[in-house]
């Protein structure tokens, strides 16, 4: 489809997105009314939103729409899997120019159908309008299954600190991009399209984990939410980190450390959770720490001496 | 507190907010985790996303930050309560530049809470971005309480139509403002800040309501939109409206139809219903008009030849 948002006017653009993207199987009345109707049958819904916004949390010369799309889908959807829940659904909320391309709008919308796909939920909603930039809003919802939520306030002393998807790598591809390079290509494609580790979230609930959050903003700054919430220190072991050599590589060649897009680079969305000690695990949980009275989150018993996490306002 | 988005920070601005609106008694987990928690008893839940962007769908000098937030959480409740459902909660998302002043954010939050604690509601979660404008995303949940969701799709030939709530307030408020005026204030508060009769809602579902929906871009575009998805003609009886003495005064001054107000205005947020020949309606449901075979919307039979309703894409 050819045009502009202003060509096709607000109705007929809203029109060809909810073409676009299936309500799904947990969504008995989805878009075209005044609001949509998901289940939840739990009894509680799981919901969280965020906003992106064009030149600061996506750029259209790096990104394609799609995997804008993808990724305004994944990190909303790793907030649901973060609580121990099963995501339902989306609703979505998309600011454009009027000279914005329709072809721009709807390759966001596959890569956020695309994305839904992967954890089996829907878009139920949404609503477009025109404004000086893009912003996209995307809420999701989940359903807890009968579980307790999985908060950030539960880690106790003596507990495991593990993680399950991707450390590192989005902020490796990021460095990549600025530096004017598109290789090695894993990175790049990790930081164009995370892959968080969703069905390790209610996993992780089932095998008893005592707290639990995805990493958007970076390991380090992630965890000293969860540190704060919990009353307790997290010590984070070094030797425990298995940095890729390509990785390793990269970072030589722009003279950093890589361990610190590890401990601080974000948008990866990895779940990072706490469970008592002796916990069985499965092998994609990958322990990297241990909980300890205090407060804070230290390295190898220490502060981390590299950057801190993202900060949307400040530096 | 003074200062800017920028001094303060994301999280200390997303801290200073929290403490501002109370989540409420539907939500178990509030603000802080990754997602949060909302009762949801029905085992289904209502859900609806809007956006407002500065410039398009407010005016900094022409409404107050506490206005705005009133006006955004309305459209949002009215929403959940046109489906016929109580609403529980908002997630709110705030874009603002680094120099919007944190006392703008912070009186907007006192609407959003105000407006919520109308209809004994919460803020359940939200997120905080820098961005080029001012844009607002409130996404709205709600409680079926056990009925059938009220569609738009309901609508049988020989209901009755009727209104709750006001019509055309806010158009005659937008246009005094337009004209550089502030009186008369009835109006200008009705632009600034909706009431919309939230408790019809659930209450014409009780009723038997065969179709509703909350009249936002005008009542004879959104009525357009009900007799389309219920596949008849919506009729409506110009003597059926009683139109203000105070609105035909200052339309006349200005030289225009009032009538054109009452049937093309939006953002009033009055709920517009359909209900089986018969029903015994309270004093607060007017009717005013009738459903027939056939398509579209007429009034007195015929087409109405004012302006139709709000694209926000188009003129």
């Amino acid at each position: 489809m050819s045009g502009t948002l202003g060509d096709l006017g607000e109705f007929g653009l809203i029109g060809a997105l909810t073409e676009r993207v299936p309500p799904g199987k947990h969504v008995p009345l989805g878009p075209g009314d005044d609001a949509a109707v998901v289940a939840a049958p739990d009894g509680r819904v799981v919901a969280t939103t965020d906003l992106l916004v064009e030149g600061r949390h996506f750029r259209r010369d790096w990104s394609t729409a799609y995997d804008v799309g993808r990724k305004a889908a994944a990190q909303n959807l790793a907030d649901v899997a973060a609580m121990g829940a099963q995501p339902t659904a989306l609703l979505i909320g998309l600011v454009g120019p009027a000279e914005l391309p329709v072809a721009w709008a709807l390759e966001l919308y596959d890569g956020l159908r695309d994305e839904c796909a992967v954890v089996d939920a829907g878009v139920a909603g949404g609503d477009v309008v025109r404004g000086p930039a893009v912003m996209i809003s995307v809420t999701a919802l989940g359903d807890l299954q009968g579980r307790a939520p999985v908060t950030r306030a539960g880690a106790r002393p003596g507990d495991l600190v593990a993680v399950a998807g991707w450390l590192g790598w989005s902020a490796a591809g990021l460095a990549i991009l600025g530096h004017g390079h598109r290789n090695p290509r894993a990175f790049v494609e990790a930081h164009r399209r995370p892959e968080p580790p969703y069905d390790a979230g209610p996993a992780a609930a089932r095998l008893g984990a005592t707290a639990m959050l995805d990493v958007s903003d970076g390991l380090i700054a992630d965890l000293g939410h969860l540190a704060r919430a919990s009353q307790v220190r997290v010590d984070l072991v070094g030797d425990l980190f298995d940095v890729p050599a390509q990785m390793r590589d990269v970072a030589r060649a722009m003279g950093v450390d890589p361990l610190n897009w590890v401990l601080t680079g974000g948008e990866d969305h990895a779940l990072v959770a706490t469970f008592p000690s002796g916990t069985a695990l499965s092998a994609r949980w990958r322990v990297i720490g241990r909980v300890h009275p205090g407060d804070g989150v230290t390295v190898d018993g220490a502060e981390w001496a590299g950057t801190g996490g993202w900060d949307h306002f400040g530096g």
